[in-house]
């Protein structure tokens, strides 16, 4: 019905007939002559209706935005001074001379250069949203990526397997999506949080080396940012260990920024242990962008008067440290107000800080409620630390690790923003050397802080149960980029008796395992290799590498913070018929 | 851990030392000395342990089938005499220097070269089965048709899109599965049976073109060879018409089946009316290896006394075909026995046939107990018609014509490959001009043949009203192999107005169309483009290249008849307080 797309429109075919397909972005009189912007995913392209030809002219008249029209007519160069060099087609525009109308439009819900519209109208009515530009590059950027991955892998032997969506329920992690079966009454298949236990099992195959780009699901409650469904990058190999993978991997995602996004990633990545990013930066997910870092300061306080402070010095599971903000010293009351504010959502019951005016003054050149406080040791102790010089402020956090940890890594990444501190560029980062398990003091028990099956560091069971179980580490490694976790994986355990002793740590007796995981502990007695993989969060990546400000906007249909697809009103209720075959009903409360 | 895959040790790498992983294929003495043939994804090896290594030896020694080693050794050429010439490795062996044991393994349940091993067992160790050097390929044959698939698509600028796994019940079509909702108490999901309003939606979008290889649902009593879930290539594009969709379409097939199996296919792939293929073939995707052809002769036996005949004849619902055999003279009493038998299962009271002995001597020359019934005038007819020689045999069909159509296409494949008449070749074909609509007489409504959204050949809603729907036509195509659907599309319907006119003929009030398919109809008022695509299934297709004899060979993961996983033991039940979140309980029956 074409012979070229709008964007393609260009002086090359000067005088040349063509014939184009797309919608009407924009229609104008002027001068008593029509204007039409046609648009097509490819670009823009200026038609010109001239009331010489008359039945053209009469159609063009009628049009509407987002009529769909196939013109045909003859490109010219634009009159001089209306040439628009904003677009690939600005030299030119065509002369209509035959216009069709394919499909009327109503009248949008939006325009499309409107930047303010509701996301749930944009979701509402997503077949208009995604005819934006910029919805069209970013699913045109996701599919070049993922062409990019697999690209990538396809050379390096990997092989493209897809695992089940039906699948049995996992019985660690996440809630699962379940769907009943009709031909099992009252069974259920779960939809897949990852396809782990099946990627282990291609291992086991003798498949060598595995990847997909699958769907995965958790419902979960919905914070701010997630999916109910969201796609991985699934990889696993067999006989590599965590530098081959590490290699192997940071390739991948060197060669993907290069080409997708015309960016040079380092090589290699920089690797960081869990014990030193937490130090640092307070998380193992360090937005290496800002300059700014946690400064250890527990021993400085450990004897002081000031409570505050000394008790989370001494305690073992508390920890001190000061972020020192370079020219912070001239953050308003106001603002110190905002930062103890913010950091009391991650648990912080205060924020002390003090103002350096001059350093060499000590005590005299500084500024803050609690100087009055602390011992002059501490206090030169602190500047000499934090390197803190004339104009900055430091601020503290004391109180239990965790809390500590998560109110200044927030506060850091929070004030590199607000004082323009966020370098430009892209700072990818290994992390290694994870703790193998968290103890839950609420529960009284051990998570695996990656997931039950991800191998020690220590080789022997005997080693793993000599140990204390929070100081075990183990071969897991996520991949940081810019403060967001890209990726995260392990080397598995391949060893029965190791994977038995894990579950132990973790609570789950031998009855238990069976019954959960019977099948694996089974296949890792018939021969198991050494394995270990690891998976991407596509829709971040891709929200990364398009600058999108949600994953929303990287994804065709997505859904509402609630789970509900605003376009197709799902999910719905159904009939009662369906769900008597589904062997199950619906559970009324109270309320209905 | 290894610098070579086992496979890839050749008489190139004579005198160097190498290191390989893998499993025992299998281990046996010989003179003192210790053969290993060492197994990976790329092939087996041979490694021999002399007891000069004395510990390598001993270690040797214990191994059994399926441990899982790593070996270091020198590669040298085989005595004389011993070289394997069926793999690529039979020219050396390693002799073996180290050897590490990774995992040991149980006895396996079955020989990897057992090859009448029960279905179940293979399903129930699957990471066993896996092994088997022709699972591996079929799975790595699969990767590579989808890579092919994806370079040829990406090449032609078909943008790859996700489309969401959690979405709406379709009204019309198979049963879905459903996902009961946590967040919306007695809602649920539906899991696709295909991405079909997604992909009309991303045209609507502007996308252009469009394709996904995705997984899709239907829980269906699952016949001889279906899966509840299954993968199809998906494929939408805009402003393109169906000879182009076809032309695109088979390009890539063409290009695949090249780059796969080293095959070269048609150009262009025949196309045949779907009124031709039933009237030929009783079937619409006929076999075009099998040289068998219906003959019509309905005309011939209109009036004539044996009933059997005249009463289809002469009916406007009924068909009397015959089917010429080759050389089918020579069948057995028995035979045609078992064929009446076989025609039974398609709703066949009988099966008459006449045997050819020789033509020129009229009913003289034949051989059958219905030739007392059939005028002069109807056998010469018959016998000029189908051009029956001497020695074969024509069998004959009558009854509504679909009882008709249905057996004798059934008996013309079966006949083909009992006598050996199936062509070693590959042999696609469109079939075209489908009727739109099927009456189903039980349920007294018309049907979609394809779905509610392909568009009629007439262009106008009052064409379309004014029409016979039962003669009216659709702008659908399939493209058929060797008697499989390998994949079906169509137009689709881009007016509002006219998909009101067709749900309208389906039975399906404004009011029941605007509740299943409200965004839909909203979608087509907002500047629908003409669109139409195209889906294949994906386990068919490579079922049909790697010569698998079911499409659960050519599944990592397949499901059993009942649709159960016999690795994983999926479905299974789940915890009431699951349930309880989802708002759902089992319904128990009076037998529980």
């Amino acid at each position: 019905m074409r012979t070229h797309y709008c964007g393609e429109v260009t002086e090359s075919l000067l005088d040349e007939t063509v014939e184009v397909c797309g919608w009407v972005h924009r229609r104008r009189d002027h001068g008593g002559v029509i204007f039409i912007d046609l648009r097509d995913r490819e670009g823009l392209l200026q038609v010109v209706f001239d009331p010489d030809t008359e039945a053209a002219f009469a159609t063009a008249d009628r049009v509407r935005s987002e009529y769909v029209l196939r013109i045909v007519g003859r490109v010219r160069r634009r009159p001089e001074g209306t040439e628009n060099p904003n677009i690939a087609t600005g030299q030119v525009e065509v002369l209509g001379r035959e216009i069709e109308v394919l499909n009327r439009a109503k009248t949008p819900p939006f325009q499309l250069d409107e930047t303010d519209v509701g996301e749930d109208v944009r979701l509402r009515y997503r077949y208009v949203d995604l005819r934006r530009p910029e919805m069209q590059q970013r699913l045109r950027t996701r599919a070049r990526v993922t062409g990019a991955m697999r690209r990538f892998l396809d050379s390096r032997g990997f092989v493209d397997v897809e695992t089940p969506m039906l699948t049995r329920a996992t019985p660690e992690g996440a809630r699962d999506f379940l769907v009943p079966s009709r031909l099992h009454a009252g069974s259920f298949y779960a939809l897949p949080q990852s396809p782990q236990l099946f990627k282990q099992l291609l291992m086991m195959s003798g498949l060598d080396r595995y990847y997909q780009i699958v769907r995965c699901f958790r419902d979960e409650d919905l914070r701010a940012d997630r999916q109910p469904e969201f796609t991985q990058l699934d990889v696993e190999t067999a006989f590599l260990d965590e530098a081959d993978i590490m290699g192997l991997m940071e390739a991948m995602i060197r060669d993907l920024f290069r080409e997708v996004a015309g960016v040079e990633l380092p090589d290699p990545f920089p690797r960081m242990t869990y014990a030193e990013a937490v130090h640092r930066f307070g998380i193992d997910r360090p937005d290496l962008r800002i300059p700014l870092e946690l400064t250890e300061v527990s021993d400085l306080l450990t004897g002081v008067e000031f409570k505050v402070f000394a008790g989370p010095a001494a305690d073992p599971k508390g920890r001190v440290a000061a972020l020192r903000v370079p020219g912070g010293g001239s953050l308003t009351r106001k603002a110190i107000d905002d930062y103890t504010h913010f950091v009391g959502r991650y648990g912080a019951k205060g924020l002390a800080y003090v103002k350096v005016n001059d350093p060499a003054l000590g005590r005299e050149g500084l500024q803050s409620p609690i100087l009055k406080f602390l011992p002059d040791a501490a206090i030169s102790g602190i500047l000499e630390r934090t390197g803190a010089e004339a104009g900055d402020l430091v601020f503290f956090g004391a109180d239990r690790a965790r809390v500590v940890n998560d109110s200044l890594a927030a506060l850091r990444v929070r004030l590199g923003h607000d004082l323009g501190l966020v370098e430009d560029a892209w700072r990818p980062l290994w992390v290694v050397d994870f703790p193998m398990f968290e103890y839950d003091d609420a529960d009284g028990r051990l998570y695996a802080l990656h997931h039950p099956f991800t191998a020690p560091q220590a080789d022997s069971v005997e080693a793993v149960q000599a140990a204390d179980p929070e100081a075990l580490l183990s071969r897991a490694y996520d991949m940081v980029l810019n403060g967001t976790e890209l990726g995260g994986g392990s080397i598995r355990i391949h060893r029965p008796e190791m994977q038995s002793a894990v579950f132990g740590l973790l609570g789950i007796d031998e009855t238990a395992a069976r019954e959960k995981f019977g099948f694996l502990l089974d296949a890792l007695e018939y021969g198991a290799p050494p394995h270990g993989g690891i998976a991407f969060g596509l829709d971040r990546l891709v929200m990364l590498m398009t600058g999108a400000s949600s994953i929303r906007d990287v994804m065709a249909f997505p859904k509402t913070q609630t789970g509900t697809c605003l376009l197709t009103e799902a999910p719905a209720e159904v009939d009662e018929a369906a769900l008597r075959e589904l062997h199950i009903r619906v559970r009324r409360t109270a309320k209905d």
